[in-house]
């Protein structure tokens, strides 16, 4: 494909968009009119939306328009199976700036629609629009099949901490990128294109999860919203993060100690959740903490301390 | 409240929004966690998403947050009325640079609580992030009640066209509004705040609508989607068109025709559908004009011939 969005227009670029969407049984009416129609077959709908911002969320010159796509679409995706659901739809709105190659809002479809396959889901609809900032903004919905959502306030003392996924990858991805490196490729990728276990969240809360979130912000970010929600106080034991020996290296390389990606990195999109002690877990979830009464105020410690560093990202914070 | 939103930081915002929200029986989980969840009677769900830029949908000199709040929510909760369906929920992503007044987006969600309100619906969920330009991405749900929906390729020669709601008013708001007046007050408040008659949609679908629309982007573009997509002419008798008194006279005074608004003016979000001949109409919808046949291409005409304006609003073109 040639030339710019503007050159295509609105309505051209909303048809090689759409022209490009594979579809699922649960989609009644896809994109093209008012609105789409997706079967909720529980009689109840999980909803969730993110925002992402070029420069801020992503940066063209590290991630191609197909891997922004992944990205997005797997970020939101992920909010979905972290409340036991199954992803099932996703609509877009994005913003382009009409000076924009026309390939890339086409290429990051591609990538939306691949995630989306992933997780069982289909892009349903969506809104184009022209201005300064890429924005990609996504709203991905859900099927609980019955299940109760699994939210963040109830987590009990005694229950176990266990996590299933990536963790940390994308951060040691970003310090490599960050130093204007391309390798370890693994890192680089998992940055690039985050690789959530859908599976476990519904899988999960058939396992009795109390509580569940994913791992976007960081885990002792993220773990600190369900201490919150739940009043408890969560321990990590650090010995039981899973460290691999090629991070390390790579933590060496930077001088920064890897626990802290692991503990404080983003956008894996790992699932952690709290069971029940006792519970038997499959083989991918590791038990990496536990649930205890609420000493003061509600918190996440590392060995039974704070840890030093800084919890989490704030997106509107000036660190 | 004092300070910008960068002051206020990213998770003092989010708990300032939603601690303004009202829910409703829908709602079977709100904003705070992963995702929300909303009850789907019918085991189906409606969705559709908008976004609105400043400087390109709405300028914060000519609208308060609250009526770009109430805009936006409007505007989103149409697109789901024109499909047969009632609102139901409603999710924001939203963009704001740091330097922003704390109130603004507070103002902002406060319109789009009401609006919801108005329409049955409550706001379930968002995402809020740092960027230069405001931006407003809405994702609306709905519910069919055993309906089907109401898509744009129903419609079939003999059916007659009719409208409910406001045509125009938004347009001669604006034109008002761009010479610098702020007067005759009822049009330039049906710019800031459009009334879109939600209760109509499922209306018409119960009383056999065959297609229909929301006007968003002016009749005569919407009316061209359901000529396309049902592969039809749509033909408007101008004589029928309520073109009311004051209306004309700004027409005079700027130097515009009325009937243009009226035909190619968006924004207003009446709600256009057509329906078997003979269909007995409440006495809120308009009988503005019929189905025929194509003869050639699918199109919109007006007194039997190609109305000689620009037919709508591309948002990528240079007009």
């Amino acid at each position: 494909m040639k030339g710019t969005v503007g050159e295509l227009g609105e309505f051209g670029l909303i048809r090689e968009l759409t022209s490009r969407l594979t579809t699922t049984a649960a989609v009644a009416l896809g994109p093209g009119d008012d609105a789409a129609v997706v079967a909720t077959p529980d009689r109840r709908v999980v909803a969730s939306t993110d925002v992402l911002l070029e420069g801020n969320h992503f940066r063209r010159d590290w991630s191609t328009a197909y891997d922004v796509g992944r990205k997005a679409a797997a970020q939101n995706l992920a909010d979905i199976a972290a409340m036991g659901a199954v992803p099932t739809a996703l609509l877009l709105g994005l913003v382009v700036p009409p000076d924009l190659p026309a390939t890339w809002p086409v290429e990051l479809m591609d990538g939306l629609r691949d995630e989306c396959q992933v997780a069982g889901a289909a892009v349903v609809g969506g809104d184009v629009v022209r201005g300064a900032t890429i924005t990609v903004a996504i709203t991905a919905l859900g099927n609980l099949g019955n299940r109760e959502p699994v939210t963040r306030s109830g987590a009990r003392p005694g229950d176990v901490v266990a996590v299933t996924g990536w963790l940390g990858w994308s951060a040691a991805g970003f310090a490599v990128l960050s130093r204007g490196f391309r390798s370890p490729r693994a890192f680089v990728e998992a940055h690039r294109r985050p690789e959530p276990p859908y599976h476990a969240g519904p899988a999960a809360a058939d396992l009795g999860a109390t509580a569940m979130t994913d791992v976007s912000d960081g885990l002792i970010a993220d773990l600190g919203h369900i201490a919150d929600a739940s009043g408890v106080v969560i321990d990590l034991r650090s010995g039981d993060l899973d460290i691999p020996a090629q991070m390390r290296d790579i933590g060496h390389a930077v001088g920064v100690d890897p626990v802290r990606w692991v503990l404080t990195g983003g956008e894996d999109h790992a699932i952690v959740a709290t069971f029940p002690s006792g519970t038997k877990l499959p083989a991918r979830w590791k038990i990496i903490g536990e649930v205890r009464p609420p000493a003061g105020r509600p918190q996440v410690t590392v060995n039974g301390a704070p840890w030093e560093a800084a919890g989490g990202w704030e997106h509107f914070g000036d660190a």
